[in-house]
């Protein structure tokens, strides 16, 4: 006996990737290049090693349950960074900590809608809320977004029904990189508050935003806290994507019914990665911005390859991602498992960022670009400019 | 706005008697006697902190995402130890590791039920599956538990409907402690069996049995899996509950839908946790024994010094936990508060262990004295005895 809620959802398509490499050889002439994963493959720095190894010997609360909402440090933390960097004010009450940003979502959308409802999510979507919605039973209504594939305000306001509950925004986005525009999200924020919806904002790629100043303004808007709900992740900055820790912000008064989620979910974060979490804000802001300026270099030398390679068109890059739409008459999960075999290359298809009847999905292509260097794109350039079905 | 499943749910009981503590002052000379949380107080023992610490130096993957699943050595780990110690077969593969215990009843029964349907659950319950069930509108239908507070398989099955999905148990009971009796379970398991629907079995507190037996027959079952969701918690036997893993075995067609919920609520389980409670399996277990040996001393002293309280009556022992009948005119939230004040006592009361029409919570007080040690429970008892309304 099966929810069909659930059966009637997609298997996780990071593992259906993994199956692709069962059983596939990679010549020691051309290993494998994994631009599958939106995260960091190598370790956090030894400071911060160093840190997590001395709470775990020395620190008894390291081991012991904790609040439900997170370490108050820790909370502390992420208003005061969160009100100096986006120009508001966020106080502690306005932060929970998270067993990661996907618990982070689920536990906003829990507080917001219930089976029958609906909620706004731009098309090509992060899968993982898609599959949260599905097996909620809550309809995902699509959003297209334009060629530049940032959403449009005034088309998501089109679609706003009684049972409209939330809006979605992941920026920069998941798997398109686009980074949107301060205005857009601002319109977004508009257009949510005047229906009285949510708007959900995933930041979790908010530390390689290309842009130098705040990527918008809603935490200095008037009672923000009524409209807005933001996602982060500590997983990208840090390194710490086994841990799992996540924040999300937004009133207190919804937090009272997010603790309700997150003690029922799993009682409280894990205290291991809540210190690391905390440590890495307090000493590796330096270390981050060099990260940061790393990953910016890689999307350059993305922005740079793609004019060269024959049919290929990039239509978004930022954060960790590359969004192409490919040339050839070959739907994108059949390319995509091609590649792995004949190029060498692990990419994940378009269709997994999409409803299956959309069929945009079957031309486009999202390359993670996080873990290849510029040496590493410039060999995956040439390996794709090589290959002919 | 908000989802009204999640609103009309109580908030985390646990949270709210830490708040009955703020403001009250514990003389010196009666310290507080801590008897409300079920979860050891103490760090873990310093080998498994030190490989914890050694992990978040040297092994790089302790800090990246893993299978979402589990660590294919624990989940082999406890497919061999629980078919040793049920008695039964079980592999790998049906065994899940999941972001603590709660987590796993979050995911079991989101492969079973949606809004509408409904689950059995004896009273008095654990009470965050409650809040799960309410949260997710699925309707939790009461089983009431016979005067040695364990319910009635036949009882059940009067209770079932076309929309019932699963019967839930929890043995060694939370709140109760009552450990049920191989028979019944057996029992539940062909009442579940017959009627299509799972049994989900929450063992959370099986290795301080006081049975030198195996508790239930189930795992020896031809084709168990189609009925049995067996739960556990890593939490209690390690104290590890700062780290949040658990484990779930059941068919491997219903992991490939657990799977799907728990990539989307968390990922993965956090690799830290995950380290630490294998090499506990593969290094405590002589440990693990004294530690029972210290609860089942703490339980005879509960047992012994119960006689002498005057009014007060023993329902049940078990595990970390004694459920009493208070002799008080005093609803059990009321007096457990004034306990704090006047005895320097916290203890749950029976009301956050059923719905609020029940009128047998409120005579009930649950007392978890894993905590207590011999001279802490006859402490107790003074204070107990001493207090008079």
């Amino acid at each position: 006996m099966f929810n069909p809620n659930l059966t009637g959802t997609f298997a996780p398509p990071v593992m259906e990737a993994r199956r692709w490499l069962e059983g596939v050889e990679f010549p020691p002439d051309r290993p494998l290049i994994n631009v599958s994963q939106a995260a960091p493959a190598d370790p956090p720095p030894e400071g911060l090693r160093a840190a997590i190894a001395e709470a775990a010997m020395n620190v008894p609360q390291a081991h012991l349950y904790g609040p439900v909402l997170g370490l108050p440090d820790l909370r502390a933390q992420v208003a005061g960074d969160w009100s100096e960097a986006y120009g508001g004010e966020i106080s502690a009450d306005q932060v929970a900590i998270t067993s990661g940003c996907n618990q982070a979502f689920c536990a906003a959308v829990t507080t917001l809608a219930q089976q029958g409802d609906q909620v706004i999510l731009p098309v090509p979507y992060y899968f993982n809320h898609k599959m949260w919605l599905d097996m909620m039973g809550i309809e995902a209504v699509p959003l297209a977004c334009g060629p530049d594939m940032v959403p449009d305000p005034a088309l998501a306001e089109t679609l706003i029904t009684p049972s409209t509950r939330a809006i979605v925004l992941v920026t920069p986005n998941n798997p398109t990189g686009a980074e949107y525009p301060e205005g857009v999200v601002r319109a977004f924020f508009a257009v949510a508050r005047a229906h009285g919806l949510a708007l959900i904002v995933d930041e979790t790629y908010r530390d390689f935003d290309s842009r130098s100043t705040p990527p918008h303004d809603l935490f200095a808007q008037d009672g923000w806290d009524d409209t807005l709900i933001h996602l982060y992740s500590f997983s990208k900055a840090y390194r710490l994507t086994g841990h799992r820790v996540g924040a999300l912000v937004t009133s207190a008064a919804r937090l009272s019914e997010v603790e309700k989620y997150l003690d029922t979910a799993a009682i409280c974060p894990n205290q291991l990665g809540q210190i690391a979490a905390l440590w890495g804000m307090r000493n590796l802001r330096q270390w981050l911005a060099g990260e940061r300026d790393e990953i910016l270099t890689r999307r350059a030398a993305i922005e740079a390859g793609a004019g060269a390679l024959p049919g290929w068109r990039l239509l978004q890059c930022g954060a960790y991602f590359a969004y192409f739409e490919h040339p050839f008459d070959i739907p994108s999960d059949q390319l995509a498992q091609r590649l792995v075999a004949e190029a060498g290359i692990l990419a994940l298809p378009g269709t997994m960022f999409m409803p299956a009847d959309d069929p945009a999905g079957t031309r486009q292509m999202r390359i993670a670009f996080a873990n290849a260097d510029t040496a590493g794109i410039t060999q995956m350039f040439a390996r794709l400019a090589a290959w002919t079905p």
